[in-house]
């Protein structure tokens, strides 16, 4: 069959593939991961590219409005190879995957930070050094027994196994390390296993990882179990996100030929890179890294273990398992050493997953007195109100807005994000990037910033719409409708405007009507009045940062103290890495699972109206929020 | 390289071998398993074969006496291929193995029987039939809850876990069963495992396998699980003994390049052939056996599991492990279904192995009030004393005399032994052979009533001299002393007369002196008189047959009353068979082998003195023996 090269140029990359490819499977061949939210449907309109030379063939109908496509660019999902290429890809249409410590590091702080001092730090893995009393004719006990009494002192009667693999050399391993060995242990559901007995005294080397898989999201951090430090994170863009930008176009495409081997084989390439990356950071050798803790949404967890996830999203939306055993790591495909153990937290049912239970876990809400609400708001919004007594959960379907997905300069909270916006006014605009880089996109944060600006200056209705009479130089019509520039395109690190459309703030509200109705529905259902709530987490992908204030005031949060809230970042890493420094905060997890009374909102009634009565800044019921004054 | 052919004529078989091959190697490759139980030295004289056509080298300084030198008649093992060959097998050459049903089936009488009907059966395997209510939107959990919720209520809050591959595909087959499905549960060290889910009702198709796994026999067993039936029964020689005899020889050859390789390529042979026999007899799918219990010494096992045996034959003799975890049948390499379990019953030391643990649970001494004694004739002689409170054990170096082994004419307890013989004052012989076939060597319980008769006419005297002054035809010199004849060529299968000789009888008083001494040295060494001895159960492969009177008469077995002795067979493979037909038996050897205190002979004062004393028929000291009367 004849193939084209293509060149990708400012990439330095360059691949050979058979006529007929389309430029964003030739793209990810070349190792180049393009923004594709709509998975290749040629929606979402991110995956911009620019031929320079050579013959292609593209369906410009279908096209949603790019601007330039006169200059030849060209939606890369949507264009055929016809012959040899030179392509330019817009550095906005790279998934930047890049290192962001700062985005979960720093929220070892507050509520997060407590509860890390409150479990005792007997990590998942627990190494123990023995100096073993050699066998003699009149103690001629095996090797395996003999190690298994010098431990029994300290692992309090839990059963010990290990694996056929363990033992096949162990009496040589124990002669040339002159019984002086360290016995490698993990903790699995309540029983120990001997993962490995390592020659001499290695306790003090021991590492693992805590990932928190999300449908757009994978960040993973090293763990060192000896001092507890975190030594180092990463965050990347979930590589399935080219085969389907939400869990449902992920679990069609699943079913196509080969599609659960795609989206097993990204996923698994995520967390392999952030290992390799981390551990190469840290000159840390892959085969002292014996355990990773995950926790992720209930498809993600069964994409990773390739469970056929199909029921997922057929009515009754049953997954096939909730809660995962134990597994060895290389079994899933995760490079740690061969003989680690891969723990995933476990959950509820469809709509609130390991995630979910993983946040609880860490923000304390299964074990407080007090009323307590978390509300994580990702791809989705997942609610859950209770305290120790019992608990309630439900999940909005909020869409990923506050996530920078599906919107016209959207983007994750990563290096370049707008995360602060302030609007003078005289409509000057200033807004804060993260990391201070020039501005490529607005993410949640800034979003929600922005939308109380604009409504506070005027620029928008209560209604979401954009006024047109303001005057300013930053309000103009656009292809759809109108929309205010934020940034113009000589302060940007991408060369065009920053704009927020009537498209974005309508796909905005609807997102924080869907969350605030599905709170005001729980409290109904279980007969509690939001004043009765005394601490209210808010965990999500938004980075470092979430204006409280600004989120009540769009009407996304309720309108109680301040002091209720805390903003407690990437609560589902946290509750991981939590588990992997203590196995008594694993047990909790086990606990919570099995303790949450799932709310069905479609089939709660009243829902509907509470949700349309919500498509209002801040809400249509304005004696609702008595402290927001327009 | 040079390949010569060898022709096997009477076994219609040829095999290219190349230049220097000896014809043992040969015959093995040919899929002929010769008698060999030297290992190949030369010295046991067993291999012998008739070349018909063609050149070989042969050593015939080091052969013991060969009748028919002569006519072309070499040993094996001795013999190099120096050109194409056709060789004759004698049949007595030739490692039988057969159909054996009687030799382990017929022992399911006496205390085995007892025993076998007092535990509950509940076997290792589980089948549960679940109807499950289907999943609605008001009871969604996910398809694993569901299973684990309806079997709570019947596995006793056991943890319940599965392997991750019963999970890829589990929504699909509860779906395509109608949520009507058989859960495979297995029973591991006190945890459950689903191994399976099988649609639909399968409930009354449940088999596993008992194996004693001894170092010259391999016995397996089929049980229907359901009725809890023996299926059929399989005696096949440890293909491992053309590498050595003894366990000795084969843990030296496990040391050598290849050499655990081969062993432990011969023991699953030998396992997956009684298997694929026995469930070919029966009509059985290898899906639908999903558990394999084996019992047997310390360095069988570790060859099976190819763990490294080398410092079970070094002082202080420490075996690697001697309780095994249950692990994985293919992960073995045994051949039942892919997801099937093989559990090992665990041993104490290197001289008291799960065979002797399976021992103990068939004859309940663990569990008795009364002094119980235990001892297992094979390979070596294990002797056990105690009851509920306590128990001591120890190994005497028998060696494998009333195995049949190292005995001009000796030959395992199956088809053609001769099994019981009685003498007349004329020095007429009369036998009788196992299933009736014309004779072809003498077995265990032969030879303690051929020398127990000779003994009574003067056959022989009380030091173990054959009586060259009877004027008997029977008596004649030997090349090497004197021998007795049992059967002349023409009454025998095999063409040549059946006799006993002078180092017969040396090796037989040697093996019985140990024996008896050692009883002796545990009764001492806890200050027990063998008067306190209630019941003393006789185990080992003698076929299904031992003549308790005689053995007292040769002083193998202490002269006490006969009521207390019992003959219980091969109570290794009663003991595993009882441990796949119910748990409770299982968890009874789990309990033994914890609790039994090795007594080491070598260093024990006084046990060289009662070992030489012991050297007579019935002893020196006749006193012991009041009821023998020469």
């Amino acid at each position: 069959m004849q193939e084209f090269k293509i060149t990708f140029t400012d990439h330095d990359k360059s691949v050979a593939v058979p006529h007929g490819t389309d430029l964003l499977s030739a793209a990810t061949k070349a190792g180049i991961i393009l923004n594709a939210s709509c998975g290749g449907e040629g929606t979402c309109g991110k995956c911009l590219v620019n031929i320079t030379s050579g013959k292609i063939k593209t369906d410009s109908s279908r096209f949603i409005n790019i601007p330039g496509r006169e200059k030849g660019i060209v939606l890369a999902c949507q264009t055929i190879v016809e012959s040899d290429l030179v392509v330019e890809i817009p550095k906005e249409s790279v998934a930047t995957h890049e290192h962001m410590s700062h985005w979960a590091e720093d929220f070892a702080k507050g509520v997060i930070l407590q509860r890390e001092g409150l479990f005792k730090p007997v990590p998942i893995i627990n190494k123990i050094y023995l100096e073993l009393s050699k066998p003699t004719v009149d103690d001629n006990t095996s090797d395996m027994d003999r190690i298994i009494d010098a431990l029994k002192i300290r692992v309090n009667g839990l059963r010990l196994s290990t694996r056929l693999a363990n033992l096949k050399h162990l009496s040589e391993v124990l002669r040339e390390s002159d019984f002086k060995v360290t016995a490698v242990i993990a903790y699995k559901e309540g029983a120990m296993e001997i993962l490995s007995f390592e020659p001499g005294d290695t306790t003090a080397i021991s590492f693992a990882f805590a990932f928190d898989i999300g449908t757009t999201t994978v960040v993973g951090q090293l763990i060192d179990l000896v001092s507890g430090a975190i030594l180092g994170t990463r965050i990347a863009f979930n590589k399935q996100s080219v085969y389907g930008a939400d869990v449902i176009t992920r679990i069609v495409f699943a079913d196509e030929p080969g599609g659960m081997e795609k989206l097993n084989s990204a996923i698994l390439d995520n967390i392999n890179e952030i290992i390799e990356d981390l551990i190469n950071l840290c000159k840390i050798n892959a085969g002292n890294v014996y355990a990773v803790v995950a926790s992720g949404n209930m498809t993600m967890m069964h994409l990773l273990l390739k469970i056929d996830p199909a029921e997922i999203r057929k009515a009754p939306y049953v997954p096939t398992l909730s809660a995962f055993p134990t597994m060895n790591a290389r079994e899933v495909g995760i490079n740690i050493s061969p003989k680690g153990i891969a723990t995933f937290i476990p959950g509820v049912s469809t709509y609130i997953g390991g995630d979910i239970v993983s946040g609880i876990l860490a923000c304390g809400l299964a074990e407080n007195e007090e009323l307590t609400l978390l509300i994580d708001i990702g791809t989705n919004g997942e609610i859950v109100l209770g305290n120790r007594e019992w608990m309630m959960g439900s999940a909005a379907s909020a869409g990923p807005a506050f996530e920078g997905s599906g919107l016209s300069c959207g983007m994750k909270a990563v290096s370049g994000a707008i995360q602060k916006v302030a609007i003078d006014p005289n409509m000057d605009v200033r807004f804060e990037t993260i990391a201070g880089s020039p501005p490529k996109g607005i993410c949640g944060s800034g979003y929600i910033d922005l939308l109380c600006q604009m409504l506070k200056r005027g620029a928008i209705s209560k209604d979401g719409k954009i006024n047109r009479d303001t005057g300013s130089r930053r309000i103009r019509k656009s292809e759809n409708n109108y929309e205010f520039v934020v940034a113009f395109a000589p302060e940007t690190g991408i060369g065009r405007d920053i704009v927020i459309q009537d498209d974005d703030i309508e796909n905005i509200k609807r997102s924080k009507a869907a969350i605030y109705s599905a709170i005001i529905a729980i409290l109904n259902k279980v007969g509690k009045n939001i004043s009765e709530v005394k601490k209210i987490y808010i965990a999500g992908g938004f980075g470092n940062y979430l204006n409280i204030e600004n989120s009540i005031f769009i009407g996304l949060l309720p309108d109680v103290g301040r002091n209720v809230y805390e903003f407690i970042g990437n609560s589902s890493l946290a509750g991981a890495r939590m588990s992997v420094r203590s196995r008594d905060a694993l047990d909790v997890t086990n606990e919570i699972y099995r303790n949450i009374t799932y709310l069905d909102l479609s089939s709660e009634a009243g829902y509907m109206d509470e949700y349309m009565a919500a498509l209002f800044f801040p809400h249509t019921d304005i004696g609702r929020f008595p402290s927001v004054r327009l």
